[in-house]
């Protein structure tokens, strides 16, 4: 089987790498083709148009930005869609709303007959070097099951969710479950201290409990002592939660504790915080 | 060195027996003397009161219910405080608002001399049988590293927080942690059901990453699929986000996040669900 990869940025390209790894035909295709160096060091051939790579593949898998981006690798000029796609198959990987994502399955699908499969990924750079991703389908169940076997390359838990936009709206559930996580981490570290708890000890004495997580481990020490490199920009986590809000606003679905923490982190941006880290919150509770 | 245990309900008669198991001397007392059956046959000695416990040990343990059962077993009638205490500690598992064991602990000293530690754990009762329960600690030092070497028989994870009342306020800081990731949890759960997503998988999808954490994984199925037993009642959520609330405005400290959780779990009890397992506030979303 011929595979395609779009999008050979900080988590790309990783994944590219352990698909070449494995011994898979990949033809690459990124913006700006500088970046497509590594890959074809290791065996890629590159394509040099998204059209061109379509033609050249039997299932593509594309790792962009935004829907934006999307967008225009696949509708732009010479893009996906103007290739020949019965029998093929598009992974996106992209973190997208569901609803948008359904909206470019089904005009990809008017346009060349191609199949789309969602599948947005969670842990990060590491995850996709290490080849430990999560990673959420959504799409035809026989779609999803030819799609498996290529993830594994660079996935450890991969789970199909239901049909197309059901990826998207997983990742919006987790995302809204690590946000209130972070949120109420801030609310703990500030009871601590307020309480004369040393607040620094607080990671240690409730790890393995029913307080712990990863985020709260990874945050609460950012809390307290602070941080030089954030690890992710709050206002990633805003756009998320406000998606996830109007996923559940559409269906008639109030969430008022996502509401309360949609409510902290967009009092953060106004703060001019929203590029800091999400440890940042902290700070609305001084 | 001299026990004495006090209280050996559901938690307390499996801590006892580890501290038996590890050769110590120990002295129990239970309001209802039948539960000292099992200690007794394992080498425990009964005291007929609180106050003969506190004769015949120089560290005591008390696993009572609440503020009211503790402050009756210290104060009331044949109460620990009626015995002399100098040199002696007395280790407080009960979780309790800190500034009660704050008042109790300033009470106890005056009475006899006897040093308090706070103890609350986390783990229940399969940790206490296994011996790998979280003991936050409150109270001085010394008295915290004298009580250390015992609790070990049952804790695998103790941690001095600070200073008497500190052992409360982690607990709560925990209890607002567990409480918001159950509700979260909920809003999770009903989120993908609304979107069209295999709610019964989010469990499996999410495992290993960032959404991830013990409360998910216990709670997320059974507001899928139900449950027969509760595994807690909601109202003790309840009671302990009122409590870390109390103590958060107390100093004037909003938690925004925190009270949107309580008005939540308060709204549950008030459709009458309060003795419900958690899961129950799924409903609140129907």
């Amino acid at each position: 089987m011929r595979l395609g990869f779009l999008g050979l940025g900080r988590m790309g390209l990783p994944m590219t790498l352990r698909l070449l790894a494995r011994g898979h035909a990949v033809a690459v295709w990124n913006r700006d083709p500088a970046k497509l160096a590594d890959a074809l060091a290791r065996g890629a051939r590159a394509a040099p148009t998204p059209a061109a790579l379509a033609e050249a593949a039997d299932v593509l898998l594309m790792c962009l930005l935004d829907a934006r981006a999307v967008e225009e690798v696949v509708f732009g000029a010479h893009g996906i869609a103007f290739a020949p796609g019965d029998g093929k198959l598009l992974v996106d990987h992209a973190s997208i709303a569901p609803d948008a994502t359904r909206a470019f399955a089904a005009r990809l699908a008017a346009a060349n007959g191609m199949q789309w499969v969602d599948a947005p990924v969670s842990g990060g750079v590491a995850g996709a070097r290490d080849g430990s991703l999560a990673i959420m389908l959504g799409g035809e169940a026989a779609a999803c099951a030819r799609a498996r076997p290529i993830l594994e390359a660079y996935g450890s838990n991969i789970t199909r969710m239901g049909p197309v936009g059901a990826g998207q709206a997983t990742k919006l559930c987790n995302q809204i479950i690590v946000a209130t996580t972070i949120a109420i981490t801030a609310e703990a570290v500030r009871l601590a201290q307020t309480a004369g708890v040393d607040a620094g000890a607080l990671p240690r004495a409730l790890a393995g409990g029913f307080a712990d997580s990863r985020p709260f481990q990874t945050w609460a020490p950012r809390m307290v002592h602070g941080w030089d490199e954030p690890l992710a920009a709050a206002n990633l986590l805003l756009k998320d939660v406000d998606a996830a809000l109007a996923l559940a606003r559409a269906a008639g679905l109030p969430l008022p504790v996502a509401e309360e923490v949609r409510r902290r982190f967009a009092l953060l941006d106004v703060r001019g915080e929203g590029a800091s880290d999400p440890a940042a919150i902290v700070k609305l509770y001084s």
